[in-house]
């Protein structure tokens, strides 16, 4: 077994030094190395570089207001013109990071894991400090793993086949196994695709975590596509044009084609019905989407989950939308949002779907938000209508603002309150 | 709509700027750029930059024997510290690239397709100027779409459960659809996994399309992990130890282990059973692994193909390896490697495996490599031994060496060639 081993790699450097696709270098340095205290060292060789700096979600939140949309920290030439810099010990989370070589941005070329976010790639590292923390359902465990598979399914009301990301618990493939499943919808947000949740969400690693230690039932879980233009992400159909953020035109909107979703998923899969089987969250849009799909379809889900969410309540008089003003962030001032408390007292119709979503008393309608998320005031006008409705909801805010590491806490919160 | 669009892009904007995961600015360039007559142009921003260079292998091949891994060329500075470089036109392929600035080889940010071989990221580009060329194939076309799963099964052989890539035609999942499939087992080399057929080679791109235009049979195409002490490819299993070359040991080897594979499809999966409706290729290590499979099971497969292999026959009487030259690359001298011709005559117990796939009458044995691989020998080797033998075959020699590009193209032949 050695002689081949040592074969294989002889093959391989081989291969390295051949094979015209294999362009990278081995850097021979390790980075990211997360250290025992929690603390994560960086490093990179630059030889012939005068300034590298890190930034990344490790370091210090950025104040409300303010205009740099990251901080970033010098790393320091040590030997053989490698750079470095060691964090603080770090709380258990996943953190992403990018180095700055002179002005150029570029991911760790030491560290092969990465995701892209919109149209953007950074380099991951996972701390976990206890079995706990965020970092240790982010995770792969050493536990029983669902499948995740990418799905075609035919949304008529598009007018196209559409790709979604479907997994299925550890053990529902099992020879014999005829149990059916709850199903849990996950739905992403703008920029984002049916890629989102699987990649950027870790959602198949949270829900494997949960399940393997009891804390969350096996479902389905079902990730789809909410940009009712698109066939699939950027790269899974034939559209040349990669723009992640042109979400195109659909015959619908993606709410209302939401039915020929779940007509699939229904039909395809061991699956649970009714309210008690069926829950819906989302972030960002798919906040917006969780919020007009649950109130397209009252008591058709129970458990509903409403995160940082982009509520928007159609006017039943169309105003211009407030100036913004000169310099300010776009959609950073909070005044030129409409008030959803003024939006669904002014259209009853509205909101009677909503009270409609209420009074057939889902088990569980669940909001959360970051402290300093740019939709903060949205989410507490939606709060303020339902509390001057009586309306129950479950609420959750944390520090930190319109960002994906709000969205995974939430699904693993949320993961675990679900078809309880 | 337009109003709808605005908003979330204005959101995303503000996203972008709150975020502090979205780490990247936009480039607000665009490279690659495929120009009409094939060329494409690159493009990176790099205002304090004193060389910028791009390699890949869109470049001349490298002379057998020589010792530089790539070739690069300037890339020049144009307005707004933008540097440039076009290249020829050039064929329709899929090609990968790297930009290198000031010694520090970055990939293109302003191009979100990329892919990873063993631990390096290359970005990749697809020039397709007819219907026929490879990149057609490689490109996602307008046609139906199989679906994708990543699938775990337990292999009692390795003792493990294991991760695997599974390909299932378009419309297998119709409702209704009672249709049993042929399957295609497809195997990856040292330092690939389950994903290396699916990303690197476009496995289910090229058979989407050849299904498409009526020149593949459709067909469930399974892609296995081939380094038997892995569960998984690296980040998709509990192991913090990512070395992609690092196989470790299982209880068997992998080829031992294979119908543990074959077992889970063919209970899982609509699966076509016998040799006219079982085919298997593999790359490199995979064509060795396929080499041993077939030979392990002769008349289990109606089709096999075997690209660009490592070949070895168990040795009778084991002699050390010849000691190799200094300096020389790890496995580039040939005449350090068994002599397969000679093997196979000195070890008739061998011979006789092969011998009985032969007999068995496959409906197509293949094999293929490049002018230039470094395995080239041991194929021709083991065409002597098959001529010598009278054991038919089917030859694909093409230019090149050890490389990708060649295994795309084999795919996309021998794709044409199953089940018919």
């Amino acid at each position: 077994m050695k002689k081949l081993l040592l074969f294989f790699t002889a093959l391989s450097l081989c291969a390295g030094a051949y094979a015209q696709q294999a362009l990278g270098i081995s850097t021979n340095i390790t980075s990211p190395q997360v250290n025992p205290d929690g603390s994560v060292t960086f490093r990179l060789r630059a030889p012939k570089a005068v300034k590298v700096t890190v930034t990344g979600d490790f370091l210090p939140s950025i104040p409300e207001g303010a205009t740099d949309a990251t901080t970033t920290v010098d790393m320091v030439e040590k030997e053989n013109g490698v750079w470095e810099y060691t964090t603080v010990p770090l709380p258990g989370e996943l953190y992403s990071y990018a180095f700055n070589v002179d002005g150029v941005r570029m991911l760790d070329p030491s560290n092969i894991f990465q995701n892209r976010d919109i149209s953007t790639y950074t380099s991951i590292v996972i701390v976990s400090r206890n079995d706990s923390d965020p970092g240790h359902y982010y995770k792969v465990g050493k536990v029983a793993h669902g499948n995740v598979s990418k799905v075609w399914y035919n949304s008529p009301a598009l007018g196209i086949t559409r790709r979604m990301t479907v997994y299925t618990p550890a053990g529902y493939e099992d020879l014999g196994n005829k149990t059916k499943y709850p199903v849990l919808y996950v739905l992403h947000g703008a920029g984002g695709d049916e890629n989102a949740w699987s990649e950027l969400g870790r959602a198949a690693y949270i829900m494997d975590n949960l399940i393997a230690e009891g804390k969350a039932k096996p479902c389905i879980m079902v990730m789809t596509n909410g940009n009712p233009g698109q066939e699939a992400a950027p790269g899974e159909w034939a559209n040349e044009q990669v723009d992640p953020m042109n979400r195109g035109g659909g015959r619908a909107s993606f709410p209302e084609s939401f039915p020929d979703v779940m007509k699939y998923v229904e039909s395809h899969y061991r699956v649970l019905k009714g309210a008690a089987n069926t829950a819906i969250c989302g972030l960002s849009m798919g906040g917006g989407h969780t919020f007009q799909i649950s109130n397209l379809n009252p008591g058709k889900f129970g458990y509903i989950g409403v995160f940082s969410a982009a509520l928007s309540v159609p006017s039943v008089n169309p105003q211009p939308a407030a100036p913004r003003q000169q310099g300010a962030p776009a959609g950073g001032n909070r005044r030129a949002r409409p008030n959803v408390y003024d939006g669904l007292n002014n259209n009853p119709e509205y909101a009677a779907r909503i009270k409609a979503v209420f009074n057939a008393k889902p088990k569980l309608y669940y909001i959360a938000i970051g402290k300093t998320d740019f939709l903060y005031d949205s989410s507490a006008q939606y709060r303020q209508w339902l509390d001057a409705n009586n309306f129950k909801y479950e609420y959750k805010e944390t520090p930190g603002g319109h960002i994906w590491r709000n969205w995974r806490l939430y699904l693993t919160d949320f993961g675990q309150k679900v078809f309880k």
